[in-house]
């Protein structure tokens, strides 16, 4: 499988910097970022994904109990299994804001389909940005038009540039593959950087595929994806009122529908994790003031549900995390989490490693020289392994650091 | 009941300035802090509290699953319910230190008891600082017997310096009670700053009386007490491994032994949630790099423990406590919290009040001008009032705001 990675730069190093702005979008698919006015000019505030024909939907959201009415009004078209396009705007979250917010949503929608004559049920709504705030719904319908009249092959790039909130940099992922012979391209759009924890987070995500899918088969694709990604990254902990994945296949590349019993459902299924994970990763190392990206890997758990309670306490730490920020590996805050956690453990049975260096060894400092553990911790990114030494139990959570810096973007 | 306040000077505002540092002890109590040389010099580092006579001994401690040598060693000890002196040091936490922390930590509590001539058992030992380094025993060894010669009634005040780690000023609180119509005396110094969250935290207590109290009884009185206080107080969601919290109760006021019978038990119980509560909040206003304290009151949950959980989601919420830090209300992340934590509720029946302004009507904004909402949330303290509208359920948590400054605390 072949990964475009449109923004395959050294991340960490240069997070302003983009030098490749092409995003390839399968065929029927066109997309469009401008800015209309929700945020200061000239930021791209609005985007627009729409296919040339009807496309199988699926979707994914946010756990939160308090949803956003965009999420609202997804989750009721997602009951058709059907959509045509997806309207986004950035800046102001439409959360928490009653009846006017579900109204403000419907309104975004219904001037969407109108501009593009399609069906209004067939248009979906994100929004990503403040909670609470009062939609400024007058200037998104006065902008809409100029978005769709902009929406084209190649403007995928503008799309990610205009989904971004606190994100450094746009993130985007496309691939190829070869489904009946023929060849299909698989691309996703996404953004976000901060409260974002497993369970969605605020982060939006627009796959496309010119890929013929079942419906329903889309639905468990994806979210087997979704667990194995975006549910696995953990910037601060927080889960947000907007988290949304949709997924739409147009079947413009004329294979057999794809379901589980396809020959080459596997390979479809393989493509579409080898997308969510990338741009799950994407965001981790985008986290809001991160300068360093940790996979944390629970193993030897009682099972995996309690390795992946203990991953998540130490990666959602905020001691830990802030000792990941300094050049000092402070292994004591991971035993601490760890113990506070709740699963089963024996603290006189824990391994810890920085790479492939053991820092602790039954619960205590190994002995290793402090420079070689901080060798691997000071890295830009490294591998935590944990070893409970309980049972086979298993799980990986993707974080970042925690810097002054998310402060200062959050204050 | 006339509670002395030593340090009753407006904490948020002048946090390194003590302008009473005479701590009265109950009779018969001894106590002292000096440096030794755990921490660089003239850092006070270790401290005792010695009683003229046995104890009885109540104590409760961290519920994490990792727990330092001198917890294994004080809840051993408990056992027999009574108790002479505690001996501590700040600086290292004698955790993650496997059994060569064990032999210090006992080390530590026979040198003491030889120095003062009583039975080692009778000795209590407290550690607080980094985890996973060696205990410099040594040094502690050598030390000893100067912070054994320096102990008198007066020097409580010295014995809380020597407790500080990241804390800004040494906490400690005395009261005065009649039982039997004897007079009585309580006092309690403590320690915390960082790693502090409901259930016990990086904390450190001791409590003293003079008062004649069966120790079952004093058991159960701490517990309740700290159910009330500790438990209740979050700075960053993380629990350390250390915590513990000791009360002794030497007799010496000649009273009739206390028990939930004793007609003025009721009158020393809320005397001990009184100190313990007054401590608590101590620990949360000295929270790492904090500038506001914040008390979250949920209500009208489905019951306590939801209420609990919801209080907690938000007081641990980095979004929110970060947004505390800054000079505008951000509601919207209370909003999210509260819809993350789980509990039961309809985001449409949420009513939030900054003191007696209400923000948020029916889940969305009241339309209450920014202005007076600010003006509660700009305090240095300010309740923040959550109405869930399900049932009866109520619960609160003290919290402070998440600053930059802790980052460079802990990094």
């Amino acid at each position: 499988m072949d990964i475009h990675k449109g923004e395959s730069i050294d991340i960490m190093n240069t997070p302003n910097e983009i030098t490749d702005t092409y995003v390839p979008l399968p065929t029927g698919f066109r997309a469009a970022g401008i800015h209309v006015g929700v945020k200061p000019p000239p930021t791209r505030d609005m985007a627009l994904i729409v296919s040339d024909t009807d496309a199988a939907m699926a979707g994914t959201f946010t756990r939160n109990k308090v949803t956003a009415a965009p999420v609202k009004l997804c989750r009721e078209r997602l009951l058709t299994g059907m959509g045509r396009a997806i309207v986004m705007n950035s800046g102001i979250a439409n959360a928490c804001t009653g009846q006017a917010g579900l109204a403000a949503a419907r309104r975004m929608a219904a001037v969407t389909a109108r501009a593009l004559d399609v069906p209004e049920e067939r248009v979906y709504v994100c929004s990503t940005g403040s909670i609470g705030k009062p939609m400024p719904i007058e200037i998104i319908e006065q902008g809409i038009p100029a978005l769709v009249a902009a929406a084209a092959q190649d403007r995928g790039f503008e799309a990610a540039l205009a989904m971004m909130t606190t994100d450094t940099r746009p993130k985007y992922v496309s691939t190829s593959l070869m489904v009946d012979g023929k060849g299909v391209t698989l691309t996703g759009l996404a953004k976000g950087a901060g409260m974002i924890e497993p369970n969605m987070a605020t982060m939006l995500c627009y796959l496309m595929t010119d890929a013929c899918v079942d419906a329903d088969a889309l639905q468990t694709c994806l979210r087997d994806g979704v667990n194995q990604s975006f549910n696995r990254v953990s910037v601060d902990g927080d889960q947000s009122t907007n988290d949304t994945v949709l997924f739409m296949a147009n079947g413009l590349a004329k294979n057999t529908m794809l379901n589980p019993n396809h020959p080459d459902w596997a390979g479809f299924c393989a493509a579409v994790n080898a997308v969510t994970l990338e741009l799950a990763l994407k965001i981790a190392k985008d986290g809001e003031g991160a300068t360093r990206f940790v996979t944390v890997l629970v193993k030897g758990a009682a099972n995996d549900q309690e390795a992946d309670i203990a991953a998540r306490a130490v990666a959602n730490s905020m001691l830990v995390k802030t000792s990941w920020a300094g050049s000092r590996v402070n292994w004591g805050r991971v035993m601490d989490a760890l113990g506070y956690s709740g699963v089963r453990m024996d603290e006189t049975q824990v391994d810890i490693f920085y790479g492939d260096v053991q820092a602790v060894r039954d619960g205590a400092a190994s002995g290793v020289c402090a420079a070689d553990i901080e060798a691997v911790a000071l890295r830009d990114e490294f591998l935590l392994t944990i070893d409970l030494h309980q049972d086979a139990g298993e799980a990986r959570v993707y974080t970042c650091n925690f810097t002054e810096e998310y402060v200062r973007i959050n204050v």
